[in-house]
């Protein structure tokens, strides 16, 4: 059962999320992330520590679904060529739906404190290494041909930040069709066969 | 001749810039930039008339400086694939040697005031639009194969955006290798046979 608190607590991260991106996390005090819910003084800190805590949740939850999806995305199936087009697909899927968080993730990393930081950081190292094994798998079975596979794992993970900049639902094309040239563009950028 | 009033303008614009990428456009005051160069009080106002002015000043001359390295990277050539191959060069290129710039152009957009922020869009706009018109040609002449050429550029472009937030001098690759790794991307992200 969903309780009165937790969808507090909901409420209130989506307010902090909509303020960062508006004005930044150096500019937003935490009463003014209360006022956009309704919840006035301290009553506010029942629900959540620190401005600094509603931070750390929205990137590291950003983080463990980028790594949750991509793990379904490449869990059925052993074909190299398949698996780096599931996972591409799942990330700019990712960064075509979240582009607040995306936001937030990219404009704030320096707003974090340690040990927060270490965590994020942390998380996204693993997240750029999944990709950098799956390259590495591909140029293993020879189906893949690229120069540094760190250095393409990082030229992927950009397109979908870039995704997360421009898109809009009502634009020129739909999710579907942007996700589909962009894991074109990924699978032609390791010279998949 | 370059006097003492354009050298202490230089050094004003180079201090905003580090503060910028620092601590971001808000959280900085003009005594703190003037205290940088050793400038105290009101007299920091002769050189500059304020903060606004200098976030302008760098972003329009960092799109103005990519604006004019693209024309003259495409300038010695008439093939498709060359022109995009030294263009996506000189994208890089900058990038990698320009992160402040590209950190602060990426993250402070939203502090630009009209009709600055139109000015600065328009640039980015032309930019976006050299490297569409060097797409659409190479497509034209049977050389490249894209769904949309305005997609591919963005990606392009996208690419750039990400060595600035991650190359060192220092790093496992030289300026030159990751620049031509790049244009690898770029020419296979087009398609290019």
């Amino acid at each position: 059962m969903i309780g009165t608190a937790s969808v507090r607590a909901s409420a209130i991260r989506g307010a902090a999320l909509e303020l960062f991106v508006a004005q930044g996390y150096e500019a937003t005090s935490m009463s003014e992330i209360g006022a956009r819910v309704g919840i006035r003084g301290p009553s506010l800190y029942k629900h959540v520590a620190s401005k600094q805590e509603l931070l750390v949740a929205i990137m590291t939850d950003t983080m463990d679904s980028l790594l949750a999806e991509h793990r379904s995305a490449v869990a059925g199936t052993d074909d190299p060529t398949e698996r780096l087009r599931r996972a591409v697909e799942a990330h700019i899927r990712y960064h075509a739906r979240h582009r607040m968080e995306a936001f937030v993730g990219n404009r704030e990393i320096r707003s974090l404190t340690e040990p927060n930081l270490s965590e994020v950081l942390c998380r996204r190292a693993e997240y750029e290494q999944m990709f950098r094994i799956l390259i590495a798998d591909g140029v293993a079975a020879g189906r893949f041909r690229v120069a540094s596979e760190r250095i393409a794992s990082y030229a992927i993970l950009e397109l979908g930040m870039g995704v997360a900049v421009w898109f809009r639902e009502d634009g020129e094309f739909s999710e579907n069709e942007i996700v589909w040239q962009y894991v074109d563009f990924a699978l032609r950028l390791v010279g998949a066969a």
